[in-house]
């Protein structure tokens, strides 16, 4: 877990609040959960591999035979009531099922926030880090695809990543590689397997996946290979398959995915890839993963996932959401030259009275001027330097004879 | 812990927008930390009874002899690593401990943060809620003071704290409150415990002040009440002392805080209270209260805690702060009537094609407009009555005829 210093977190709000205007230009709404949640929630089986890589919070009255019970049968996760949310999309099931009366018929949800995972600590990976989700809940048609993905594509463009610079959305549709996988020959019964290893493909390339699928006993090498070489080939180029549709093709999502790709403002980032999976157990039909061409990892993902909010309510609620990866994304956002804007820094001598330096940068605040003070030092270039990089372009000397802000000579710092 | 609905969600993001703003032009620089601490450093005795409210976060890795040895001794603290931060004190002395080298040799730092504390819930308590500290570290003078002071006044005057809605600030000095309980004649040994009762006044009185005072063996109330009835009565009328001071004032404490007061921007808020305590045993020597006229609980609070920064770094370090009370602020501040903007709701026939939709929507975002979907149901105007109340002022009908937002009707809610 990290510390974030002043240019760093000034960075992070700064892209927070880019991405929180757009989102809420495009009609969603922010909501907020606490950072725990009961700990059999956490534990509901809906949180796939993250649920083991969740933090326990201890219950705050425990007696010496809870703690014996819990010595006795080794499983300590009784001495736990609560732990810290690992994704965002177990609290908004429970959010949802706690506050539908209060809630519109089709909700659109944004969710800014932290979770934790416990993670073997390496580059890249925090333990605690920030996920932005936006779902929309209450849409069974592919207009909940469409605002996420225009939402989704506005955002990114408003972060800088449009012209040379724009990410692609990879979508998908899990209907499709049903459709696939029978086509392949596999049995139902190893679907579930099978898409693991399809999954794998951009790091074990095509030939590792049916290497990997002949081993599990699900074909040979001459069946599988000629369809998922043609499916990696597709990547980019998947959007003219109606007029002689490919066998391996569920034509109803596929016909669905063309709908979306027709209604998303900046249809131009959609790439139809029918090799992709997401890993999530909970997706029941379109999938959605954003790439950049420059980076190996993706920026974010998602998909709908119409089974998974019922689970807390008893009843059918059909629900499609986007991640957008925080982390990656702040790292890659160039911030404006002028983010400190006019700020200035009153560089004052020791003997110069309270009142007048509080006088002179009440005076400069009240014209819309971030001022901040420093004690003028033997060395006035490093302390320049400094505050230069801290977000001050411009600095003033303060002697004792200064009355008013007018008698201030502002200069650039390196133009000394 | 609550849940924020959208309504509640958007009100805390306008009133951290405002509080955000006024601290960065005066100079203060947001830095953020992980929400768990070491256990250790939680439970070094700088949280005083917070300590006890803290959470605890369990090892991920615990065996069953821990358990056993922990069912053994009955701590069972000895099971956590990590606990979830009580304040933003603690974590900031940690931080500068860490970081001294990267930050200037003042530095000015805003955490606006949740915190946590497993309190008995009750009507306006919350076990996470969400603080606003500003603090200035390594300024010994008052100049720290009158920062701190003078951008917490621009922020409650921002957040409308203003005119006949003025927030009061008292203020007063570890020293001047020494003095007095020397003056009382109570032995030094007794110092703390009689601040403790001293503290109480606002709930028990005066009278109960001296009751308990006699009841510790601290006095009679013939010598206790009648300086204590004229400390209470200087409360708003205390700036005049200087021609001819009383003998329980100390005079350099005093003459620092004249100082603070003609330097603070809107002076007019500062109060002298030397009947002012404030809990928490770190502080050394100012100390201040934000005070609503109307309302019997305290907005925030803070002073100077020389000593307390300097325990993590073995040196002495001189810092004082501000913990603005966000949770309570938040529930007085009047949003501005047009937060919603020119937000529009578009009503929508079932028969309306998503792609429609969608370039609709585009359309009236891209000229700056907040725009969201509805299908039309049956009673419109429950649905209109709940898109006004969720922020949308304005609406109109799509039918499947309408190719262009020019062609829209967008009429205010409530004048259908």
């Amino acid at each position: 877990m990290r510390d974030f210093l002043p240019a760093d977190k000034a960075r992070r709000e700064h892209v927070l609040s880019i991405i929180r205007r757009v989102f809420r230009e495009h009609g969603f709404d922010e909501i907020e959960t606490p950072v725990v949640e009961d700990s059999d929630r956490l534990h509901a089986g809906l949180g796939g591999d993250n649920e083991k890589l969740s933090f326990a919070v201890m219950r705050r009255d425990l007696k010496t035979e809870e703690l014996q019970q819990a010595a006795a049968s080794g499983d300590y996760l009784e001495l736990a009531d609560l732990g810290l949310r690992f994704d965002l999309t177990v609290p908004l099931a429970r959010f949802y099922a706690s506050h539908r009366a209060e809630l519109p018929p089709v909700f659109r949800a944004v969710q800014i926030a932290p979770v934790w995972r416990a993670e073997r600590p390496q580059r890249g990976r925090y333990r605690q880090f920030v996920q932005c989700d936006i779902d929309i809940i209450g849409e069974t048609g592919a207009l909940a695809e469409i605002e996420l993905l225009t939402a989704t594509a506005a955002t990114l463009d408003a972060l800088g990543f449009a012209g040379a610079n724009a990410c692609t959305i990879r979508i998908n549709d899990r209907r499709i590689l049903r459709r696939i996988v029978e086509t392949l020959g596999i049995p139902d019964a190893s679907y579930e397997r099978a898409l693991i290893t399809i999954d794998k493909e951009d790091k074990i390339g095509v030939e590792g996946v049916v290497k990997e699928l002949v081993e599990q006993g699900l074909g040979t090498a001459a069946t599988l290979t000629p369809l998922l070489e043609g499916l990696s080939s597709l990547a980019g180029d998947g959007w003219e398959l109606l007029d002689s549709p490919p066998e391996w093709l569920d034509l109803d999502a596929y016909r669905e995915l063309l709908t979306i790709r027709d209604a998303v403002d900046d249809s131009a980032r959609l790439v139809f890839s029918p090799n992709l999976v997401r890993g999530m157990g909970y997706y029941t039909g379109t999938i959605f993963e954003i790439a950049h061409p420059a980076l190996p990892y993706s920026l974010g993902g998602g998909g709908r996932y119409d089974g998974m909010i019922g689970r807390f309510l008893g009843t059918e609620v059909p629900a499609a959401g986007i991640s957008l990866g925080f982390e990656r994304l702040v790292d890659l956002v160039e911030l404006p030259e002028d983010a400190g804007g006019a700020a200035v820094a009153l560089v004052y001598d020791a003997d110069v009275a309270p009142l007048q330096l509080a006088a002179l940068k009440s005076e400069l605040i009240a014209t819309g001027v971030r001022t901040t003070l420093a004690r003028r030092p033997k060395n006035t270039t490093a302390l320049l330097e400094q505050l230069a990089s801290a977000g001050y372009p411009r600095f003033a000397f303060v002697t004792a004879t200064i009355g008013s802000a007018r008698e201030l000579e502002i200069r650039n710092i390196g133009a000394q």
